[in-house]
């Protein structure tokens, strides 16, 4: 941020009056522009014994495996938001079920929520941003093509217990000594 | 927004290609300023038999009761913001627990995420933003007197079942009619 999206002025970066952490300030119209974590939605929806991925068509990780998710949007609940991700990558009308998972990932500010779903047809279709659309079982899921930790995280959880609510956070990944 | 924060060019309101809502985007650069929810971590912090709350001391809401909560900062999990906010109001050192609550307020474009936690010590205060910070039985607490429906509903949720984990959408408030 260098500019004031209130005044246009030029911003500074300075510890706020009464607050502990530096923020972009505007020494013109003195407005504090906060920055947030973002959360990101999706879900991991079932049809029969299978699973819904997608293969991405973006970068980040192009032409990996991940579950349908992206950033939630201002009017929406976390759930909506799982669904339109679903529809967008997916082309999939799933009925969002219960919470399976939240994970902080703070060293990039997002948060991802995910939900269990229930995909009542195998109707789906890659989404513009996705390459391919599959159902796999346990055994087939691609686990050396997948696009996130996250991903892998969430997953494994819910192979090993799909009704337990998963809460963590995650670490950026070091190189193995 | 009405300057481009990157470039300082006044912004526009247009659909980006692509995308099938409106942002605010630079005409000279070419930045998408994307708007997203806020999370609001807190937690229903016990005592033994008893819940820790704080008497509001800014608007909105000044002098109403609420469960200590606050927005997430980028770079934290969201038990750590549940903690440190838990700090700032209370002035309490609480152990963070299961998640307890989560709900959407689509209207204002926050999702509450809070938490059971545990107050070993009765040992807390009001800090800058708190009036009073004060243990309350079930019968105690000030149920006319709650800042937020998000808290009234999160509150009533606990005490039917304290292990079941609260999920939901909060619509705006409509006169009675």
């Amino acid at each position: 941020m260098n500019y004031c999206s209130h005044c246009g002025a030029r911003t500074e970066v300075r510890i706020p009056d009464g607050d502990n952490r530096a923020r972009h300030c505007c020494p013109e119209c003195g407005t504090i522009h906060y920055q947030n974590p973002k959360i990101v939605a999706g879900c991991l929806a079932e049809c029969d014994d299978r699973i819904l991925l997608c293969r991405r068509g973006i970068e980040p990780r192009h032409g990996l495996w991940t579950l349908p998710a992206g950033y939630m949007e201002n009017g929406e609940s976390v759930e909506q938001a799982a669904a339109r991700e679903t529809w967008e990558e997916a082309r999939a009308r799933v009925e969002i079920g219960p919470l399976l998972a939240m994970y902080s990932i703070p060293h990039i500010a997002q948060v991802y929520m995910l939900f269990r779903a229930r995909l009542p047809e195998p109707d789906f279709a890659p989404g513009p941003e996705s390459l391919d659309v599959r159902l796999f079982t346990r055994d087939e899921v691609p686990w050396d093509e997948l696009a996130f930790p996250v991903i892998d995280r969430t997953l494994r959880g819910y192979f090993q217990s799909s009704d337990t609510l998963q809460v963590g956070t995650l670490k950026p990944i070091t190189p193995a000594s």
